[in-house]
């Protein structure tokens, strides 16, 4: 019955008030635009947090663990700056990672900008949930998402247990 | 002499009897066939393990260190589905990794499916043994070996401590 | 006030007085002719140390956490022999992974050379330093620097904590 999406911004500008979440509703947007691509995918809810390991932890915990989403994409914290500890965060939760995802997204950015490299996107599965690390940038939301657009859907299929699913794609 | 190959078929389905095993034998003879630009590869000995951490790893750690294998080729369970762990099975007993090669084998394979992101493969080195996870199609299979092949045979003669294919190649 | 680099040749060969040091004169060569797209940056210090962790680990916090280096460029020990272990001290040290330098080295090394895969490079950022690998064939060292010059002027800044810069590039 559909794909459980969260999306969590994480920056200190917006989480305290100093500057609008623009990357948030993008991200909401290219969702749900992408919806039937994605096998049904619906935004369940959204959260900003600081860029605190212990914060984005625990919204990336209680998203997996007890509200039961099937994706988390996180936006913003990927950067190189002292603040940006979303990967860090990221890899303390995943019990499995996803470097594919991250080849992808990282391939495909780079035919837009060579400042891609400048993401320290992570990307894994907690239990049943499927966490991908997105740069901040609206505009890099749209394009990370158009690069998993062919393959999320299996992903997500997958991870829910699909067999068949897998063995039908020859993976 | 030559290069002792080792291969893993890691599979719930093949191990209990269910189904066939499909990517033992194509991997033995795409090593076979590729024998002499691999240095002279030989496939001494196949095994079937379930989709169970334990049971990969004892068997990449007999091969590795008390059968002395030049090379192990996994093949399977490195998908987003729940019983896939051979990556986390690998990555507990490599002691280095090598992730030039899962590079190669990520860029090559998305020329052929977007599909091959749901490949979580691990590579690296344990002692003299190559270790690299190959996903359980059969075809997939192929196509990893062929993304390897320029770079294998003189990857396996470095893991055997020779510094002047390291200084000629330019490495 | 510029950009602080200093370049580590890892090295038994050298180290030991057996043969030169091809490796880091090129890689000053390079930092110097790219100075003014990298920020200014000048080569403040360089050594040379043999081929074992400790070794590597104790320049590489030294130059980071005392002599306050913006940039560290470690040159050699990332192939696949027994002694080469630059890799495994430097993932010791780095607090932040940076995959993305890491994707864009071999993505360009591999248009040259399919034995770039060969390279186990890690790179990382410790404090406010950034470390880097890269082999220590000397036309490796100029073809990494090439991969990397697009971005890496803005990646020390971002280290230094310029949110504006981050924001201004749209990462
Ligand atoms: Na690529």
């Amino acid at each position: 019955s559909g794909v459980r999406v969260a999306i969590l911004t994480v920056s200190d500008t917006v989480a305290s008030g100093t500057g609008p979440d623009r990357s948030g509703p993008r991200a909401v947007s290219v969702v749900n635009s992408s919806s039937e691509k994605l096998g049904g995918a619906k935004v369940i809810t959204t959260a900003v947090v600081p860029d605190e390991v212990p914060s984005i932890k625990a919204l990336l915990e209680r998203w997996s663990d007890v509200d039961k989403m099937d994706l988390i994409l996180t936006l913003g914290g990927t950067g190189f700056s002292p603040r940006d500890v979303t990967p860090e965060a990221t890899k303390e939760v995943i019990h499995k990672e996803t470097p594919g995802l991250l080849h992808i997204m990282m391939q495909e950015s780079l035919k837009v900008t060579p400042f891609a490299v400048l993401s320290r996107s992570a990307a894994g599965i907690r239990g049943s949930t499927l966490i991908i690390n997105m740069p901040g940038n609206p505009n890099a939301v749209a394009e990370c998402m158009e690069a998993l657009l062919p393959s999320l859907k299996h992903a997500l299929k997958q991870i829910k247990g699909d067999k068949m699913e897998k063995h039908h794609k020859h993976i």
